[in-house]
């Protein structure tokens, strides 16, 4: 787990003083920024001292092992070594800053370690600053690649942040499709962990507490305010937390298969195909429309029409690649139960 | 934070493997273990190995700086250098073990240290594991001793345990009355925090789960079983995380002043002060003496009738020295509010 959690409105402005005892000689603190912040006001508030540099990360697509291979490269080539990496941004620019944090001192490609505890060399200190609620990227033991054969993180212990800065005025001039998407990450992370079979009483814990926050945040609050921010903050650290001892669950698998085949970011991917799970998650997904209507949001409709054959395939292949997440949704025998052809027919419905 | 958490019944069985990658050459791991344990069958599945040793914690009494002092001599005395110190036990055990490892690597006395952010060095290799759920002491960044001059914790960022097993099944034979006045702790905890000044988000989310959980296991039950030993150690923990942004309150600080003069244990002395508290935490108090009735508890009356003038001055020394609990129950000008002559009163009730 994260052993270093600053969780306030304002805390940003501690930055400097919390990487402060973790620099290393003169070695550099690089600065990996999500690209939505290039002219905004955030990254002029960034301690820089030194050699530090700011790194922007384009999140136009989700991560990808080469992207990481080429920013860890170049980082090496520039400095040789480096103090640690502050990742600032959504879920994409937390996962991206761990991998390539990792990256730094463990040799080959970030695509020899997709998958568990494949990792085994610390990476070098690293931060999480989430201006973007919901996708728990900030807490998990893993950062989701898309590589050469499939999408799949770096599950291990070396993977969580060393620490965490959870500033909620971070997240306030999120803008508010996104922030939607991002949110209903943790709701169906809860749903699923919650109806999940691998669940126990610690992921239980945080599951309800993340749900009970999101139900407040998107149906119960009559509009959103400073505390929608700060609870749908502590919402996607839970949700997170939940994940620890439990798993995802079908949409998680589908929303995979989707977004390595056309790019579909996470958030929006796994409301796509959320919308669709009636089979699966009753209440949950009856909620959901709630939600979506509450907040007046459009999900994107008919995303795999008029894909071919093969590519139902690459979805199909890279979905049931992620057997945890299946067996922890519908039990040990859930090859029987979602056969590919059941598979294709949820495909063409998204 | 603690950094590795294991959670689930039968974990206790993982310990072996837990601790491996830890243990340093041929250097011996400490079990301290409750004395309660002694003659039973717990002791038997400890994975001593090579120099490994078992010491018996007497927690007759609240922990001491001089007791903890005296176990790291004899351990510097014995072996030198240690692997590590695993804490195998109730509150007090947790605290002794963290205080143990913070004194192998830090000069003088323990209590030295007894305050905030004294600490300079890390402790070696610790490991939490409790076999009581209530105080908290598995995840707080304190350990509370009673030292020559105050009663206070060593309350730094080298405190928390590395790792802790939480395995709820080693709770399954608690004592009735223990078990209840531990889980008060946490109840306590919860109404202090939920109700202080100092409260965020953070704070909130895991006050309001572990309230929840203490609610279900001590009024809504109809019986104790494996699930209600699941959900307390959860309480616990979650207590123990929602007091990391927020602080305890009056039942906390009088009843340090309590059992600083009388050794009166702290799960039980919570329990005498809060029965007290109709002023400050009416809901709270009126809630618990529903839970005292459901479990058939009796709460110990007049254990301060005849103490002496110097004996109430002692206690109420102790207990205003407490700054940040009064300031989070009571708010910034608590010294005008709570007066010594108000407090000797409130001493008087117990």
């Amino acid at each position: 787990m994260v052993g270093y959690v600053v969780y306030g409105r304002g805390s940003f402005n501690q930055l400097d003083e919390i990487i402060a005892p973790n620099r290393t000689d003169d070695l550099p603190i690089i600065f990996l920024v999500d690209h939505f912040f290039h002219d905004k006001a955030l990254v002029r508030r960034i301690p820089l001292q030194g050699h530090d540099k700011i790194v922007f990360a384009d999140v136009t697509y989700e991560p990808k092992t080469s992207q990481v291979d080429a920013v860890a490269q170049q980082l090496k080539d520039e400095f040789g070594k480096i103090s640690g990496i502050v990742g600032i941004g959504g879920g994409s620019t937390m996962d991206l800053a761990k991998a390539i944090s990792l990256m730094m001192n463990n040799p080959g490609s970030s695509a020899d370690y997709q998958g568990w505890d494949l990792v085994k060399h610390h990476g070098v200190y690293k931060v999480g600053i989430p201006t973007l609620s919901g996708t728990g990227a900030e807490v998990s033991r893993t950062c989701v690649l898309t590589g050469p054969a499939k999408k799949l993180g770096m599950n291990s212990d070396f993977t969580p942040f060393d620490q965490i800065i959870l500033d909620p005025e971070l997240t306030t001039n999120a803008p508010v499709n996104q922030r939607f998407y991002t949110g209903m990450d943790c709701y169906i992370h809860c749903i699923e962990s919650l109806n999940g079979t691998y669940l126990n009483e610690f992921s239980k814990s945080y599951g309800e507490k993340a749900l009970q926050l999101c139900r407040n945040v998107f149906l119960e609050k009559a509009k959103w305010d400073d505390e929608s921010d700060d609870q749908l903050m502590m919402a996607s650290y839970a949700g997170g937390m939940s994940i620890a001892y439990s798993q995802v669950g079908v949409a998680h698998a589908v929303s995979y298969g989707l977004s390595y085949l056309l790019g579909t970011k996470h958030g929006i991917g796994n409301c796509i195909v959320f919308d669709k799970l009636d089979e699966f998650y009753p209440a949950g997904v009856k909620e959901f429309k709630k939600m979506v209507g509450k907040n007046k949001i459009d999900i994107p409709q008919h995303v795999t029409k008029g894909l071919s054959d093969a590519q139902f395939d690459t979805m199909i292949n890279v979905s049931l690649g992620m057997k945890p997440l299946w067996e922890n949704a519908i039990g040990k025998d859930w090859e029987k139960k979602m056969t590919r052809e059941k598979l294709r027919k949820l495909f063409e419905q998204l």
